[in-house]
């Protein structure tokens, strides 16, 4: 993926998404997006994974990016198809910035 | 003056704090929040029912309180103090209002 300093990236580039891994994998995942010049991350989960969302945005706000700040949580249903049965399941996006 | 963060004191009477048990209970409790007149509530949760929290005010929005929108979502951490070691816990406030 190509890296532009100061270009606006799409923010498609900033996205950690939580599946089953321990917490701290998530952790260093967003702080890695942070180190490489992202102001703005998104951290993203579904179903059970959301509580796992909100420990990582956590831990990397009140111990590694002291600065980040939660700009913004959004919680909608996602609806797919399996087996002509509709599921739905909850997710969660949780928007980090840095102050500067 | 205790430290709030949002509404004022009579929302503690509009809580639905999210434990361990089936989901559909914490819908018919916020439910009959709604039902008793109240326009605003809110839905607590801590750790791994952090999830359920948000299954809660999806199926309550999406199936039974067409009219109910998701007014703000908090994320926090609270510590606490067991056996000498302190803890921290993720946290939840996912507030809900009517339209009208």
């Amino acid at each position: 993926m190509s890296e532009s300093s100061g270009g606006s990236r799409s923010d498609l580039g900033n996205v950690v998404l939580i599946g089953q891994k321990p917490v701290m994998n998530y952790v260093i995942a967003a702080l890695t997006l942070f180190e490489r010049g992202s102001k703005t991350i998104v951290i993203k989960a579904r179903g059970k994974s959301i509580s796992r969302a909100v420990d990582t945005a956590e831990i990397l706000r009140r111990s590694f990016v002291s600065d980040a700040y939660v700009k913004d949580v959004k919680i909608s249903t996602e609806t797919f198809t399996v087996d002509n049965k509709t599921r739905s399941v909850s997710s969660i996006e949780i928007t980090l910035s840095k102050q500067t």
